[in-house]
């Protein structure tokens, strides 16, 4: 099978865009219309949430390379709510999206090997958002499971939070803490290269820290980054260019509520709001 | 309600062990005579877990004050894990125990609220263990969740796997990272002190490294510890001993395999043998 980093950037030039669409469904937010034929219960949200979310796909799924279901919205929904992203997964791989499982999981040795399990072989996605507190012997069992499916894996370096330099802004001898993050992020990604010289282990980093975005960028080439933070948390298109080589490749911009949301919940016309989102985003990041 | 950390002394004093039972189910271990009786799929797999579970807790759930599962052995077996995970957390709390969901989660802002809510609402869990990673307000949301049901969070801070240091060890201006993590949780449980001067938000400490559990002890002296890593892990009583106040009290220990797994899967009296290795680690962790 196809490398990770070549599918993904083979599907980031034919669809032109490097949008990732985020599903992070609210309930609050929902569409009056299609949230009032659903009741206010785990069950209920669970069902609401698949609607809403396969007619966003259904609407935009074949525009954008790239789908990141948010684990900890279906999470909340019990049973039903982790079928409901099992079916989402599965919808958008049939419109050949790439998957991101957005679930920032992390233990060590066969219980994250058991969570890797989970993510490609369950619920079917094709890479996955991993916490790198635990060490190396918590991370390279999730590198391991991508790798036996041409899957990724994508660690939280820079997150977007305003209080993510708590700890990642540390200074560890001479660096900040999530530059030593960046530097085993490389090291791993270097031992699995696809032909276009990028690897399947990406990192995490928000819109939100342009400058040090663009450190990181230099800093490791062959890494590829999930960029969270763009639109409704403050990143501009401005500040994700950054994020980018100069041959236009390595990052994927995610934006949630931005194309989820672009409505009042009592507006008639969400569907059209949400194509329209899409497009005025695609533009947005069309730099060159 | 009683406060979370007063709850769990009392209930320490009253069965008379800081022993916590980890429920981490493997298809693999089970007994034959159990496993034989379930499909080996996902749903399969999850009417196993909860068969053999529930019968661990009516073995010994009186026998402990504390259980925790292991969310990563219940989540790969899909929506029929969680089922069979919240099944177990309800019969542990029928039995007068407290629970620790063991899942690790993290993420930001209105997203760790959504996982803070499963953990208590839906799962019914009486805390939650946390990784620190994403900073200040990614635990925060946890913290506040925990205290609007008095519940507790066990946040990461020297975890037992070999490979821990990577990341943990890294000396940030003259301490490792651990320590500032620790430090961190020493503020956010200071502000919520029960009448036994113990805090709601607690710290997982590994008890393999056994030099740093003491230094942490004598740092934190507010800060309750869930200690990973005795028994299979290689952890040993005399390790663990330095995770406790002169009083006796502070800690939990926590062991899953020893307890849970200690017979052949082909053995017939596995009942028995579950029962004896309950009242041995009992024994072994009774420090007079």
């Amino acid at each position: 099978m196809t490398h990770f980093a070549d599918r993904l950037n083979n599907l980031i030039r034919e669809r032109g865009t490097p949008l990732c669409l985020g599903l992070d469904p609210r309930w609050e937010s929902l569409p009056v219309a299609l949230r009032s034929k659903f009741d206010d219960s785990p069950d209920g949200r669970a069902a609401a949430y698949l609607s809403f979310c396969s007619r966003v796909l259904d609407l935009v799924g074949l525009r954008v390379p790239v789908v990141k279901p948010q684990a900890a919205f279906f999470e909340a929904c019990g049973p039903a709510g982790f079928a409901a992203m099992r079916s989402l997964i599965a919808q958008a791989k049939q419109m050949g999206v790439i998957t991101i499982l957005d679930g920032k999981r992390n233990d060590i040795a066969s219980t994250a090997t058991a969570y890797a399990e989970s993510a490609f072989d369950l619920w079917g996605a094709d890479s996955l958002t991993v916490n790198p507190y635990l060490g190396r012997d918590a991370v390279e069992p999730f590198v391991m499971a991508a790798r036996a499916k041409s899957g990724g894996v994508f660690v939280l370096v820079r997150t977007s939070n305003p209080g993510a330099g708590l700890f990642q802004d540390l200074r560890c001898d001479g660096q900040p803490l999530y530059r030593h993050v960046g530097d085993r992020v490389a090291e791993w990604t270097r031992a699995n290269l696809g032909s276009q010289g990028w690897g399947d282990v990406g990192a995490v980093v928000g819109a939100t820290y342009p400058d040090e975005l663009a450190q990181l960028r230099e800093a490791l080439p062959e890494v590829i980054f999930l960029v969270p933070g763009f639109g409704a948390q403050g990143g501009t298109a401005a500040d994700v260019r950054a994020a980018f080589r100069s041959d236009g490749l390595g990052a994927v911009i995610n934006s949630s509520r931005g194309i989820l949301f672009p409505f009042m919940p009592n507006a008639a016309d969400w569907e059209t709001r949400i194509v329209k989102a899409t497009e005025d985003t695609i533009g947005v990041l069309a730099f060159g």
